[in-house]
């Protein structure tokens, strides 16, 4: 051991990590990786704990075991390898439940070039993918409500941008990034995208020294394909960041290479980007840079910076040597191939050394506080005036041709005395009253009734479902519609 | 006029399109497109209609005119340049209105590499992206449930996904393409997307002679960007296609020149990709190809396959010989830097000959027929025996520090004699009973009650509204649980 790494183990006391092997080549990466970490800084102590098949064999529906549940709560951090999810039978995916049940509403996904030891499409790329973790669809809260009509909700919360948004500002802060854009689909979902883009515009004020800006997912995604130098780092919802950031570490060249974390305010998640490969399970030639990379993340939320330094840049020595594992072995770049075991050997022997052509990490001491975790608080809740103005009630109709008259003609006869029928859209397009012939219509009708009036009772809504069922309607679904400070609360109707 | 063009002219009879010029560019780029289009085919009649912002300022705030809506009836037809949507003030976009309004389920988008001649990140390439056009978040549906929470309804339907499904098969089959790749993120969605992925992987068996693949979302859309050669036909849902399409474009460096079509049963629309760039209108520098591609397709729609094939070859001649507009223009590789209007002139030059290089089409005269329009009728819908089981109760509360408990135990008590609470969630993730202490709560709460035993009163929800309403509880929402078939159609809880 090197009297630079004496110094590590001596300045930082012992810490515990629980450490999940994961599935397929999870424990041969796992195995390399702690052999490094071990190395760099010998305070370190793992515990290991179950997750993935192990757990969902023994019958937990989550795959996780209640051994992992204690020592996250213990050690406030996991290190996880991948993992795999069996196909039906109600399997819930690990680390969707971990992410939101731990409330680790960030997910950090650097992206970076290693060009030209591994190929990559730009040669020069270093971007960081803030994705908001526990919103969007991926709360996974779908129906069915006909024949023909799936619906899966996408939420939004205020908190959650204002968390999500300031973790991305304090991150660049922090790290010394210049900019933060933020990407959303606002043109079209002006509400639950708007939100997100106004608490980005909002928050961005109170960073002056850092640049940011705004762009729609669709043409951002493709500048992070064909001009990662654009970016630095991109804040956004939960669904574009899983697709944005495929994107960002597939251009990199780096998707096998690339770690990630998951961090709330009492807990963080590190892991690899990619899974679990059965198929070279076993067979000592999975690369564990992802994970190790991962492992690096979490030194430095633990503000072992010195230590995450030394693996980070034995590491890029590692690559710069052509040193390297069968997947991102090339001939006339590469020297040796090397097994899992091999690789981390070889990185073992270059702590203490930094890279000649790759710049070199450092993770300077100040940071090493506990501003690392980056603890962001919500901002106070406001206190709007919510008044309710009516209800779309969603009816499960299929009779009369699908005639949206005939439907709006019933309806109308019902709506009083508190509501007046306002119009009727299909799929949100408008087709009571004047619709158009054209518009192809499902099995599935949003009827909004407006309070007539400045009744405000509560029960309108429960009289009104009453009368519905009473005509034999199929009401399968209600949306109340507030004003918020007297402001609009729903959106109109395509064609209204 | 060529001895060819003749031919043409007196092969087919008079066609009227509507032609809606747009804002910014659009006038000019489509005073380009028309010239070519009445060269290569003197039987065209063209009868210009109102969109985007001068429809706005006459106040309506669909940007679009009677008289377009009136003539797309009449012709089954339109082509338009791009529109600006005026920000706030309740406008619509007119592309949306009018797919929606229309049933112009299809949207689809040729991704080609022009390499070397206009610069590319691929040199082949050469995908076309089937983009379902009505449903998803693109609805529109959006509700702020509380002071915290905004919602976005994502639909997605049975026969939506049978629409499009075949029809990228079928223009698969009608167009000699080898392979049909459907994405989405099932992984996570599985119900909506979900029904989308098993359509498509039962309509593909009627289709032995294609290959079919499904990819997620998320790596999809990564190997788009390094690999799109891997790729021929892609069929997915409308905001994943949206994303996919920008990415596609760009990798192929022709989103300044891709067209795209819009199609229904009853009528379709062409128009360029772009937007209406404002700051280079009127200076004669646009590039018209967008939208001249656009026509093209719109003359193959129409059957006038053998104009299509003369403009779409003269095009890629003019391209060849380095005749390019400023936006594509690039030392070395262009011989000269043309107007509008004297590029569509060299492409006028150019009709009845063949580019060299670069591919020439050929359109078959044998796909000139009815089955261009590729009318594809839903299957027959099935009936499932759907039974009532129980109701998601969304309520906005916000008292005893949010604590679950507390909210859980109120609603034991007045679920019956209906139902019984089964559990809360906050955002997706169970809270109650046995919730981890850790989960960030927002002020928005699933609460899942299941009829007790088998009483099936359609009044019964109704009912426990009341009584949630009598206990001054919000209830914001309500979405009904069914079995279909004897099926489950609701998601489990994250956590359950």
């Amino acid at each position: 051991m090197s009297a630079q790494l004496q110094e590590v183990s001596h300045y930082l006391s012992a810490c515990t990590i629980p450490v999940a092997a994961g599935d397929g080549i999870g424990p041969e990466i796992m195995e390399a990786t702690l052999s490094i970490l071990r190395a760099a800084d010998p305070n370190l102590r793992f515990v290991p704990v179950t997750v993935g098949l192990k757990a969902y064999e023994s019958g937990l529906l989550s795959g996780i075991g209640e051994d992992t549940w204690a020592a996250i709560k213990k050690h406030g951090v996991i290190l996880k390898g991948p993992v795999m999810t069996p196909q039906g039978g109600g399997y819930k995916s690990v680390n969707v439940t971990l992410r939101k049940t731990l409330g680790m509403y960030a997910n950090l996904r650097p992206c970076t070039s290693y060009a030209p030891y591994v190929t990559s499409m730009h040669h020069k790329m270093d971007v960081v993918i803030v994705r908001e973790n526990e919103e969007d669809t991926y709360a996974g809260i779908e129906h069915r409500q006909s024949e023909e009509v799936y619906q899966c909700l996408k939420l939004v919360t205020r908190p959650g941008c204002e968390r999500i948004v300031r973790y991305a500002f304090e991150y660049a802060k922090l790290h010394g990034r210049k900019k933060v854009t933020c990407m959303t689909k606002d043109n079209i979902m002006k509400m639950t995208d708007g939100i997100f883009h106004k608490v980005f515009d909002e928050i961005a004020l109170e960073y002056p020294d850092i640049q940011n800006n705004h762009m729609i997912i669709d043409i951002g995604t493709a500048r992070m394909a064909s001009r990662p130098n654009d970016f630095d780092v991109v804040v956004t919802t939960n669904l574009y960041g899983d697709i944005l950031s495929d994107v960002a570490a597939e251009v990199a060249g780096s998707i096998g290479l690339a770690g990630s974390s998951n961090v709330g305010n009492t807990c963080a998640m590190f892991e690899a980007v990619h899974g679990s490969a059965p198929d070279i399970a076993d067979m000592n030639i999975a690369n564990p840079s992802g994970l190790l990379q991962s492992a690096v993340m979490m030194l430095v939320h633990l503000g072992r910076n010195a230590a995450a330094g030394k693996i980070h840049n034995a590491w890029l020595l590692t690559l710069e040597d052509g040193l390297h594992t069968a997947d991102i072995y090339r001939d006339g770049i590469s020297t040796r191939k090397l097994g899992t075991r091999e690789f981390a050997e070889a990185i073992i022997e270059r702590l203490g050394q930094k890279p000649r052509k790759l710049g070199a990490v450092d993770y300077p001491e100040q940071t090493r506080n506990q501003n690392n975790r980056l603890n962001i608080s919500p901002l106070p809740t406001r206190k709007s005036v919510k008044k309710l103005v009516g209800v779309d009630v969603f009816l499960n109709w299929d009779k009369d041709e699908r005639n949206p008259e005939s439907l709006g003609q019933q309806l109308e006869k019902i709506a009083g005395p508190e509501f007046c029928l306002s119009l009727i859209t299909n799929r949100g397009v408008k087709v009571y009253p004047q619709g158009k012939l054209q518009t192809v219509c499902t099995d599935h009708w949003r009827c909004r009734f407006l309070l007539d009036g400045n009744d405000n009772n509560p029960h309108a809504i429960a009289h009104l479902l009453s009368r519905i069922t009473n005509e034999s309607l199929d009401a399968v679904k209600t949306e109340n519609l507030y004003d918020f400070d007297g402001v609009r609360g729903y959106s109109q109707a395509q064609g209204e």
